[in-house]
C-alpha cells in the first residue's frame, strides 16, 4: 500500500534528511512530489535512482497526496498546511506552527503513538531539543514519575539549517586562514564560541527554545504539572544537540534501575563507560536515529534517592527531525 | 614593601598567565624566580621589560623567597611545596594537592578572604569552574542561603594548559585542510565535538572535576550542607568556561532582586540584555577577570519563587586560576 507523498521545504536541510530517512526506512511511496519556493522550483533532486524536479508550492499542489512532510517554516506551514488537510493529505509539521493548538496530535512514537490516529489532518513533529530530551526519560517517567527536570542543552549549529552549518565552516575556514571570521546567520561569532540559543526571549526570561522544552514535554508526556526549567546552548558542532539532564522523580531510583529500563527503551542506545572514559557524544550520535544516554549515575545532591542525572547526545536533524516524522507517517499507514 | 616571587611551573599555560597578571595588577615584585623541570631550565623568558632565565626546580630552590606560586601539577606540588614552606615562603597551590586538607585555606579573595591569615605556609587556589560558580552564587548565597545547586560546564580545551590549546588548534587546521584530524592530549576528537570532561570518573559516578566543584564549593562558602550536582563538559571553545547553574534558595529570590546584588558584587559583571540577546560568551570573558553573567530569570519549574537560573562565562586561566592566585597573594602583603 504505496501511498503519494509531498515534501514542503524540500532543498532546505531538513528536507534533504527527509528524502534520506524515507529511503532508508524503505517508506512505501507511491509518487513523490517535492516542492519549496518559487526560488527553488526547477532544481533537480535524486531520489531512489530517479530525478525529481522541485515544484513550486502553491495551495493546489497537494491534489492525490495522502502524506504532506512539512519543514519550511512555521509561516509556509501555517498558509499551506490547511491546504494540504483539505485537498486530502495528512500533514505532519516539522515547525513550531501547530504543535501547541489543542486537537493537533504532538508526537514522539516512543511516547505517545496512541495520539497519531486522534489526528484531524495534522500532526505536529515537536522540537528537536525535546524529542531528543523525550526519549530516554519518557521510559523512566512511565516506571516512576518525573517531578522537575533541569535541563542545559549543547546545541548544533545545524539546528538552524543549512545556513548554520554553512556559518560553521566558514568560519572555521577563515579562522584557520588567519582571516577574518564573518557572520551573516547567528547574532555571534560561534568558531571558538558559544551563546545562549540565538530564539526570541519571552516575557518569562526563557527563550523559546526553552519554552518549547518546557510546553511541549507537557503535551506529549500528557503530564501538564511536569515541572522543567532549561537552558538553551548553541555550541559550535555541526550536528547533534546534548543536553544534561537534571531529574527529580517521584520516589527513590537507582541508576542500576535506569539502566535496567534504558536497556529495553526503543530508540535509546546506552553509551556509559567510566573505566575508557567514553559517553555520548555529537561525532557519534550523528547520523544515528538512536538518543545515545550516559553519566547515568545517582544526584549527589538529593540525600532521598530521588535525583538522577544523565547526559544525552542525538542527531537533531534526524531523529529530532525527519526520523521522527517519518516513523509517525509509518505508524499512520 | 616588594618580595621575592617564585613561580613554579613557569613555562606552562597558567605560569605565563601568573606573569601577565602580575605585571598588570603591578605585583611588587623584588626578585623573580622562574622555576620548572629540567627539561625547560635554560629558557629565557621576559618580564617587564627584562629577561629571566628558567632554573630547575629542586628543593634547595625557594632560599629567600616569600612567595611561591606553584602551577606545575599535584605530583610537582607535593614534592616540591613543602620545601619552599620550609624555606619561610607562602606558598599559593594553584593544583588540587592540598585544597581538601585541613588547614589549608582554600580561597577566593571575593567569599573568604578572612582565610587567607590562617595559612601555615600553604594556601590553596580552587579549581576553576569552581571559582567561576563561586564568585556570582556566593553574594547571593550570604542574602539568602543556597540550598541546592544542579550546573552544567561549558569547558574549554587550555583548562587542560597549553597542550589543549593546540591540540583544538591543530584539529581545526586539520579539519579546514581537509587532513586527518590526530589526538595527543585528549581521549577524543575536539573540532566539531564535546565529551564528558576528561577526569577521571570517581566511585561516585561523578568525574573529579565535577567532585571538585561540589567539594570546594563546601569548603570556601564554609557550608558543609550546600548541595551541588555538576555536570562538566569539554567544548571545542579556546579560553574561558561557562556555565548553565539552577540555584535553590532557602527564601524566594526574584530576578530584580538577584540583579541588584550582583550589580554591587565585586568580580562580577552582568551581561544580560534580551532584547539584543546578548548574554555571557566565552570570546568576551576571554582576558577578563570579571565573571560575566547573565541570563538571570525566574525558574519556572519552581512555583515556590525559591529558583533562579543563571548563565556565566569566566576566563580559567585568568580569574579562575592566575589572577585568583595573585588576588590572594595581594591581600597577603
Amino acid at each position: 500500500m504505496a501511498v503519494n507523498v509531498a515534501i514542503v521545504g524540500a532543498t532546505g536541510a531538513v528536507g534533504q534528511e527527509f528524502l534520506t530517512v524515507l529511503a532508508q526506512l524503505r517508506f512505501p511511496i507511491k509518487n513523490l512530489l517535492l516542492l519549496a519556493s518559487a526560488r527553488s522550483a526547477g532544481r533537480k533532486i535524486e531520489f531512489a535512482g530517479n530525478s525529481y524536479t522541485v515544484e513550486e508550492l502553491t495551495k493546489g499542489s497537494f491534489k492525490g497526496i495522502q502524506i504532506a512532510f512539512f519543514s519550511a517554516g512555521g509561516a509556509v506551514s501555517r498558509e499551506f498546511a490547511p491546504a494540504a488537510v483539505e485537498a486530502g493529505a495528512v500533514v505532519i509539521d516539522n515547525t513550531s506552527a501547530f504543535r501547541m493548538k489543542e486537537g493537533v496530535p504532538l508526537v514522539v512514537p516512543e511516547v505517545n503513538p496512541e495520539q497519531i490516529h486522534k489526528h484531524n489532518g495534522l500532526i505536529a513533529n515537536p522540537n528537536c531539543s525535546t524529542i531528543i530530551m523525550n526519549v530516554p526519560v519518557w521510559p523512566l517517567h512511565k516506571a516512576n514519575r518525573v517531578r522537575r527536570m533541569v535541563v542545559s542543552t549543547y546545541q548544533a549549529v545545524s539546528g538552524a539549517g543549512a545556513a548554520g552549518l554553512r556559518e560553521l565552516e566558514q568560519q572555521i575556514k577563515a579562522y584557520a586562514a588567519g582571516g577574518k571570521i564573518e557572520r551573516a546567520l547567528f547574532p555571534h561569532q560561534i568558531v571558538h564560541n558559544l551563546f545562549s540559543h540565538n530564539s526570541k526571549i519571552a516575557p518569562n526570561g526563557y527563550n523559546e527554545e526553552e519554552n518549547k522544552m518546557v510546553n511541549e514535554t507537557r503535551k506529549i508526556f500528557g503530564d501538564p504539572r511536569l515541572m522543567i526549567t532549561a537552558t538553551c546552548v548553541r555550541v559550535p558542532v555541526p550536528r547533534a544537540h546534548s543536553e544534561a539532564i537534571n531529574l527529580e522523580f517521584e520516589r527513590p531510583m537507582t541508576p542500576q534501575q535506569v539502566r535496567e529500563i534504558l536497556a529495553r527503551a526503543p530508540g535509546v542506545r546506552i553509551v556509559d563507560d567510566p573505566e575508557k572514559n567514553y559517553f555520548p557524544m555529537p561525532v557519534e550520535a550523528s547520523g544515528q536515529d538512536d538518543v545515545l544516554v550516559g553519566r547515568i549515575r545517582q544526584d549527589i545532591s538529593r540525600e532521598d534517592g530521588r535525583g538522577i542525572d544523565l547526559f544525552v547526545s542525538g542527531d537533531q536533524v534526524r531523529k529530532g527531525a525527519a526520523t521522527n516524522a517519518v516513523q509517525i507517517a509509518q505508524r499512520l499507514l
